[in-house]
C-alpha cells in the first residue's frame, strides 16, 4: 500500500506541498456513470477555504479544483479521477526563519530526523494545506455514496468544544452548523468562543477543539472483522488529520465509567425494524455498522504556531528560541469540521463498495 | 488489502472462531535470521490467558502456540510464520440461547445484518478469543524489533482506570504492572478495584477500563505523512481491539483545553541530543516518531455480557429479553493490556521495516 | 501487500515448507453463504496429488485438507477460511546432500543469497509442494464463482506439449483431459509422451511442457485498466507457479507474425449477442474480458532435479558437482495443469468481486 | 490496492485519458535525498515520443513533464512525486466515427461492456498515450536505483523481431539500440524492417514485434517466494503494457524443448564469485534474482488500428464495418521498448526497497 494512499477499493492518493505549484489527489476505484462536476467538489472546498473569518489563517487561496481525468460528458468513466488545486498565495518570505529551527509542536524536527532535510516553506508536506486534497476527494466520495444510497444520507460535522467551552447539546441544530463560520450546531455559544479566541490570540496563545462527525442514513452491515473494522478505519482516517490527538466512537471514553447495562444499547422493534434505545455504540458493533447514526468525536490540539517565544533547537543541534509569525489560525480545529466530514465520506465509500463486493449477488 | 490482514510490509493475517477447532495467524514479511521459538511467543500468550484471576473468564484454555512454518533450526527463514492455537475448552452448550437472540452491545446483530447468518457459538469470529492470535503475532514482532533495535526497547501496557477509579500516576511502577494480575503500574489501587469489581459483578453489571501503552527506546523517524502516519496506524490498531471505543495519543483529549504554549513540547539539548521538556505529543509529530516515549491510551467499554436482563430482539424481528450467562470477564479491559502491547509491537515493526526500506542505503 | 498474499479483495495467503509439519493457506474476502465442504476442495487436491502415475514424484502424500475456520453449518461465514494440509511423507534423509550444495536450476542459490540460509529439506518453501495450498484455495474460489455465475462456467487446463511433442488440436476433448493422468485433451498423444518420458528418464534428463488453461462462460467486463488488467494479473499468477518461464494470452507470441487484419477478432451479432469470429485476443481486450473463452498458455521448464551430474558450487563458494537423487517428476509440467486451473479460478474470483464492487447498484 | 497503482512500497499511480487536458502519475515511496530534475525524466519521454520516424504515429506531442511535488532544491523529499504531462495535440475530430462502433482488437467493446459507456476520444484511458506516464515514473525509478546501486546498472530494451523478421543476435550492440529509431541492437536489420513495414502499411495492414528487456548489474536476492516473485511481478508489469500478449523469462517457451541438463544453468567460481555458465533462467530462480542479467521478452500484437475494413458491431448491437483512420503506428511494438524499460525499472525499484526492508540491519 502506498504511503500516500487511503482506502482499499475506493482509494485516494494525495500529493503536494504548501508552497509548491499545486496540490492534488487521484481518486481511484470510482464507479462509472456517477454524475460529477467541478462544482460538486468545489462547494466543499469553499467551506474549508481559509480566510473566511478572523479566526482562520488570512492566507488567500482560491482553492479552485480542476478535474483532469476520469470524467466524460459529466459522468465518471470508472477510471481514475485526478484533481488539481493550484497554490496561488504561496509567499515564501514568511517562512525563511523556520528553515533551520524546529517549531515546537510541528513536524519540522521529525521530517528532518526521517528524511535528512525538508521543504520548510509553509510546513511543506506537513502543512494543513494538504487537507484541501482530502476535502476534494471527499466530494467525489459523497457523489458515489449518493449514487448508491440515495439522498437520504447525510455526513455532517460540528465543532462541539473550543478550549474549555463546550456547546449545550440541547441546542443542537445541524442547520446552524452548515451556516455559521464556526461549524457549530449551537449558535448560542459563538459569542463565548469569539471572546475566548480574541483573548487567546492577544495572549499569543492558541486553542484546541473537539469536532463531532455524524453519518446518518447508512445501512447496517458496513465494515468487517479485524483489519476492516469500520471503527478502526475511521480511527485511522481521523487520527491522520493534522493536529488530531484523540478519536472516540459513540460514548467513547465516557463508556469506561458506565455499567454494562447502561452502555449496551437495548433493542426494540419499531415499524417492523430494529430500533436501538440509545447509541452508546456510535452506530458500530464488532466493527460493523448497526444502521444507527455513526458518531465519531475527535480532539484537535491547539495550533502550534503561536506568538509566544518557545524554547527549541536548530538543525545544528544548538539551543535557540522561536516565535512563529505568519498567517495562522488560533484554533486549527475550527477548520477541521469539513476535513473530518470528508474523511468520514471517504471511509464509508470504501466500505460500502467492499460490502457490495462481498455480499451482492 | 485482505480484510483480515494488518500491516503493509510486516503483516499478520488472523483466522479462526471461538469454538472452531483452532485459531491462528500467518505473520509475513518477517526478516530472516531472527531467533524465534515457541516459548518466545508463549510467554505473551500466558500473560493474556484467561482464568488467571477471579475477574477474568473462567474458560480454561491452554493457549499453546505451535509454529508450523517459517522457522528452521531456531531462526526465521524469511518466509511466512504460521502460528496455530488449538481451542480446547469450547463448550458449545453454554451458547445455545444466543443462537437467535441478539445480545445488546455484541456483534450478533451486525454479523447477521451483514452476512445473513453467523457462527453463534461463543461469539464466533467476534469473540475476544481472536485476540490471542494478535498476541502471538505480537510476540514475533517483538523479536524482530529486538533484532533491529537491540534490548533497549520496551513495549509495556498498564491498566490506569477501572470504572471511575483512576490510578495515582505518582505511584507508576512498570515492574508492578508486569507482576500483578491487573496489569496496573499502581499496585496500591488493586484493593479499590477488587472491591469495585466484586460489587459490580454482584449487581449483574460490568465495568470499563483505560489502558495506557508505552513504547520506549524507539528512534525518531518512524511513520510518514498521510496514509502512513504512525499515530493513524496506531489508532486503527487499537480501535480494532474488541470493546475499544476511544484512542488518544499523548495528551489526547486533554490537549483541547491547553494553550499552544503549554501543549507544544519545547526542546533543549542534553548530552548532545534533543531533549523534549514534556511529551504532550505522545512521541509523535506530523505522524512521525520524535524519539520520545510513544504513548497511547485506549478506552474499553464495559463487558456486554452481563447477568442483568436486557431488552432485545431476535432474528425473526421479534421483541424479547436476554440474560447472558457464561464465563465472562466483568471487565474485559483488564485483559486488554497484553493485546494493546501486541498491537503496538506489530505497528512499530511494520513501520520500522518501511522506514528502513525508504531510508537505508 | 504481504509477500505471500495474492489478490486484492478475494485473497489467499499461503504458508509452509516441504518438510515442516504442515502447509496451508488463509482464504479471505470469501462471500458469506457459499456452500463449502472439505470434499469440495479435496477433489482438486486429489487431481494434483503426487504418485498417481509413474512420471510424477513417488512421494506418498494423502494431501487431506482440513477447514479450520470460516465455515459454519456447511456454509461460509464471510470470515477467513483457514485450510491446513499435513505433511505426512517428509523423509528428511533424502535431502542431506543438498544442504550445502546449490542444485542448478533450483532456488537453493537465490534463497541463500537473499536470506543467508535456507530450509534445505526438500526445497523448503521453494518446493512445488507449496502449490497444494494454491490448489486448495482454488477450490474455494471455484465455489464462490459458481455461487455468483452458476454452473455454466468451466475452468479447465490441458497439457498440450511435452518436450518437443505437441498435441493435435483437432483431437481436443476436455473429457479426456479430465480423465487421463497426463491432463491432456488429446489422448492419442499419450503413447508418444510415455515413450519420450521413459527415454528421457533413462538418460538422466527431464522434459518441459506447455499447459493451456481455458475459462469458459465468464461475462464481459472483468478486469480494469492499468494495474488491474485481467491479463496482467493472470500473467503474474501463472508466472508465479514453480518452473514456469513463459505466459501468453490468446495467440500470444504467434500474433507477432500476423497482420492486424488477421489478428484483430472481427465481431458479428448472433442471437442478438456479440459473436467474435476468432479469439486471438484470448478473451481479453484492454485488460478486460470480452465474454469469450479466456485462454492462457504457460511454459514449464524441464525438471531441475536430474540424475545427470551437474557442475555447481557450495555455500563455501567452492566448485563441486551434484546429482539430484530423490523422488522427482521427470516432467513437472504434467502436474502443472491443476495448479494453473486453480490460479485462473483465484484471479477470476478476485476480479469478479472487484467488478461487482465497482458496478453493482 | 488501487486499480491504477503498481507496486507495493515504491508505487506509481497513473491517471489520464488520451484527449483530456493532461495525463500524469504520482510516484510514492520515493526515498529522500535522491537528486531528481525534470530533465532526468524528460530524456526517457523523448525516447518514447511519437512522431520520430515515419513508422510511428504522427501525433505531435511535446510530452513535456512537470514535477509538481516531492522535490525540493533538486532532491526528492521522501513525499509523493506528482508528474504531469499536458496533452497538446488532442484533435478530437479524428475520432468521431468510433464513437458508436467497436474497433476490432481495441478495448472499445470491453470498456462499454464494463462501464456502460466510454471516453471514445482517441481510445480514452485505453490509449497507448497512457504509457507516457509509466515512462515518466520509470525515470524516477532509475534515479532511485542508481542512488542505491551506483552507475554500474543498466536497464535496456531492444526490438528483436518485427513481423516475421528476427534480428541476428550475433550483431547485438546496445549502443545501436540506443541510437537508431527502431530501438534495435542489430542495425543491419533496419532496411529489412523498413521495406516490410512500408509494404505492410500500403497493404492496410500492421505488424507485431518482440522486445527484449535486459537489466544488468543487479544483485542476487531481489524478489521473494509466492506473491512477490520477481518474475511474476515482471510478467504482470509487461503483460499490462498495451498490446502485449506474451511474456517470457530467459529461455522462456524454448525451455520446453530442452532437457534439464541443458536448461539448468551450471555454476562455477570466477574471481571468487559465482559464475553461471549459461542464463536460461533469465537471471531468476525461485522468483529471486541470481545476480545475472535479468532477461524478459515480450510479444506485441500488430496494431489494431488499420486501414483494412473490418467487420464489427456498434453499441446498438447492430452489425457494421469500420476502417480506422488516424495517425497510427503500423507497429506499436516499436515504441514498446522505452515502455518496457520503464516497467523493468519500476518493478526492480519496488523489489530492491522491499529487499532492503527485509534484510538490512
Amino acid at each position: 500500500m502506498s504511503a500516500s494512499t487511503y482506502g482499499s477499493l475506493f482509494t485516494f492518493t494525495t500529493w503536494g506541498e504548501s508552497h509548491g505549484p499545486a496540490i492534488g489527489c487521484v481518486v481511484d476505484g470510482v464507479p462509472p456513470q456517477v454524475v460529477l462536476s467541478e462544482s460538486d467538489i468545489q462547494q466543499f472546498l469553499d467551506r474549508r477555504k481559509p480566510g473566511q473569518n478572523r479566526f482562520t489563517t488570512q492566507r488567500q487561496e482560491e482553492d479552485k479544483v480542476k478535474i483532469l481525468s476520469g470524467v466524460f460528458e459529466g459522468r465518471t468513466t470508472g477510471t481514475p479521477v485526478s484533481l488539481l488545486i493550484e497554490n496561488t498565495d504561496a509567499r515564501s518570505k514568511d517562512y525563511s526563519e523556520i528553515k533551520d529551527k524546529y517549531r515546537p509542536g510541528h513536524a519540522d524536527f521529525t521530517y528532518d530526523a526521517k528524511y535528512g532535510f525538508r521543504d520548510y516553506r509553509g510546513g511543506g508536506r506537513s502543512s494543513a494545506r494538504e487537507t484541501a486534497s482530502r476535502v476534494a476527494a471527499g466530494g467525489v466520495a459523497r457523489k458515489v455514496l449518493q449514487s448508491r444510497l440515495g439522498d437520504g444520507i447525510a455526513i455532517r460535522a460540528g465543532v462541539v468544544q473550543v478550549g474549555p467551552h463546550k456547546i449545550n447539546r440541547d441546542n443542537w441544530d445541524w442547520k446552524a452548523a452548515a451556516e455559521n463560520q464556526f461549524f457549530t450546531p449551537d449558535a448560542a455559544i459563538i459569542p463565548v468562543w469569539e471572546e475566548f479566541l480574541d483573548k487567546t490570540r492577544k495572549a499569543g496563545s492558541s486553542a484546541g477543539a473537539v469536532v463531532e462527525v455524524v453519518a446518518s442514513g447508512f445501512p447496517a452491515g458496513l465494515g468487517a472483522p479485524l483489519a476492516d473494522k469500520l471503527d478502526a478505519d475511521l480511527a485511522k482516517a481521523m487520527m491522520g488529520i493534522n493536529a488530531v490527538k484523540g478519536v472516540e466512537i459513540g460514548a467513547g471514553f465516557a463508556s469506561v465509567e458506565m455499567g454494562g447495562e447502561v452502555n449496551s444499547d437495548q433493542i426494540r422493534i419499531e415499524d417492523g425494524k430494529p430500533k436501538f434505545l440509545s447509541n452508546n455504540a456510535g452506530g458500530i458493533l464488532g466493527g460493523i455498522s448497526t444502521g444507527q447514526d455513526i458518531v465519531v468525536r475527535i480532539a484537535f490540539k491547539p495550533t502550534s504556531s503561536i506568538l509566544t517565544p518557545m524554547l527549541t533547537i536548530n538543525n545544528q543541534m544548538e539551543e535557540t528560541e522561536i516565535v512563529t509569525k505568519g498567517r495562522h489560525d488560533p484554533c486549527v480545529g475550527l477548520r477541521g469540521a469539513p476535513v473530518a466530514e470528508a474523511m468520514m465520506a471517504l471511509v464509508l465509500c470504501d466500505h460500502l463498495l467492499r460490502h457490495i463486493a462481498q455480499t451482492a449477488k
